[in-house]
């Protein structure tokens, strides 16, 4: 398989970029070919510092790169030779299997959807944000593709995580929910009510609403949300994360007993850090999309590009989009 | 001043209540009465048993209990001796000035709006919910009052937040923010679009667009965001916190020496769950009706209920309804 990487996408591009390109190399032996793309002199000075000679790996000139500011649509449309456009285009054009970009969220959204369009039957794309859990992992989708979706949008993407949860990570019958304000079926917003009959009437493993808490503690693998609300939670559970953490940190170094306890217990932290932190999940899969796009944190280290460039790996082993294409021909009546 | 109490809401109701009653007893010496609204024989045997006996307390009966199960509306009109309806007529008829419930939230809103009726010119209450934050507390408005909320809702919410951050909690110029999947101007659903604009061009002390991080990390008073989800946003964040100290706790005692490690920096721990614990805060007011209702946690400890008893005593203290009536006036043009 071959993956296309945005080399320049993210808080620490090129240098973590390049440095999870060659973990990802060396760990995944399915990848024939990586295509890192960007500019050639920045990419090329990184592989020599961290001593990636491989011949996989094929750089990819691109002139441009997206900055945080600019608007998603715009980077797509003005910047035509941004890294994630060029990227995306050796997907659309055959040329790879898959993109992997840390960089600007939107941007590689609006790539993905205006290059590669969605697949039939398909209205909106949703990003699949893996949230770990007690019973492993749980995907909240859309964390922030598209906003103001309708009630159809809800449900396809019940239909496309149930798809990537079976599929992909091989769960036999996976559990979905709908998030809403409360358990009780007749909780929720209009467009979650009109979801959550047409969930009820599907052949999904439909569990009902969920709240906050079954991200974490419940045996449930998916749970669709409409993206707006799925990026405020996303970041809002990542935010609470990192301020305890921040807290704690203070609390700890604030007299040298407590000092020494924490020293003692230090691989407690880790442990509980590895466990909790995105880099051990690494990306997020844009289900939807005719292509294996996967979206991966801002602030990625190479860790998390590493496992980022696995979920595309995963992606494109079982096929997800063939799969996806069928289920939602399956529920062709209601979604035109 | 005088407060109802709802002594029959909540998880650990009656007990937890009571004990919170006594402890705001002592805690507060402007309150002049306290009535304690429920089921009388259980209510007594409570205050029996935590040795509350106190001349400003009054108990009210009540004959029944909104359970968990209800839906909220039919609470308020099927149940209409239940402890939360006896203890919000108790504010419409004058005889308090704040009720206080850890019970239902739901029926406790559809008590509050039904009885007391928004105050002129609010189109709808919204809860606001106290987040921790490294420069004090930034309270999130809706958390879950409403849901669908238009744009002039979202705005309004905006002033009341800023009325209760100025006038009670003595901010000399509230900075507000409209929660976002993003920063930029541009970022938003339709509905925080238009509120956006009617925040750039009001004379609130408008920060723009704000994300997960801004909750706890940035110098912001007041956030503006729709019940459905602040409530999702709300309890992501408490999911967040609950299930990282669980994990932190099992890795914790996987070993004697990290044990001993975490036994010597205990007080870390106490300290990073007092600061950040809704108990800390304990209760959430819901502006913009016509009379004080401060809602608890269901899960609230005596520490929580005496907090939240607080909150209800601030706000009267401070009159924060007739400041709301005020603001909400003045931008009278933009609410029709």
């Amino acid at each position: 398989m071959k993956i296309a990487v945005d080399a320049m996408g993210g808080d620490f591009a090129p240098a973590n970029i390049i440095e999870g390109a060659k973990l990802a190399l060396t760990a995944f032996p399915a990848i024939r070919k990586m295509a890192l793309v960007g500019d050639e002199a920045a990419v090329r000075a990184e592989c020599d510092r961290v001593g990636l000679r491989d011949r996989r790996v094929e750089l990819v000139p691109a002139a441009d790169v997206v900055l945080m500011t600019d608007s998603a649509v715009q980077a797509v449309r003005r910047k035509k030779q941004s890294s994630i456009n060029v990227a995306v285009d050796l997907v659309k054009n055959g040329d790879c299997d898959a993109v992997v970009s840390a960089g600007h969220t939107g941007a590689a959204v609006a790539s993905a959807t205006i290059k590669l369009r969605t697949l039939p039957g398909v209205g909106r794309a949703g990003i699949a944000s893996p949230f770990p859990n007690e019973y492993g992992v749980c995907h909240l989708i859309d964390a922030g593709a598209n906003v103001d979706s309708r009630p159809v949008h809800l449900f396809q993407h019940a239909v496309m995580g149930s798809v990537y949860a079976r599929h992909v990570l091989g769960r036999s019958d996976p559990v979905v929910g709908l998030m809403a304000n409360g358990e009780e079926e007749g909780k929720g917003n209009d467009a979650t009510r009109e979801a959550f009959a047409l969930l009820k009437a599907s052949k999904l493993n439909f569990r009902g609403n969920v709240e906050g808490r079954d991200l974490f503690m419940s045996p449930i693998d998916v749970i669709a949300i409409d993206g707006f609300c799925g990026n405020l939670v996303l970041k809002g559970c990542e935010a609470t994360a990192k301020v305890l953490f921040k807290w704690l940190k203070q609390e700890l170094k604030s007299t040298p007993f407590r000092t020494l306890g924490a020293i003692m217990a230090k691989g407690a932290f880790k442990d509980t850090y590895r466990k909790s932190s995105y880099e051990t999940y690494g990306g997020s899969p844009l289900l939807g999309v005719n292509g294996i796009v996967v979206i991966a944190h801002g602030s990625s280290s190479a860790l998390a590009i590493k496992n980022a460039i696995r979920v595309g790996v995963e992606a494109i082993t079982h096929a997800v989009n063939p799969h996806i294409e069928e289920e939602i021909a399956r529920y062709g009546t209601v979604v035109t």
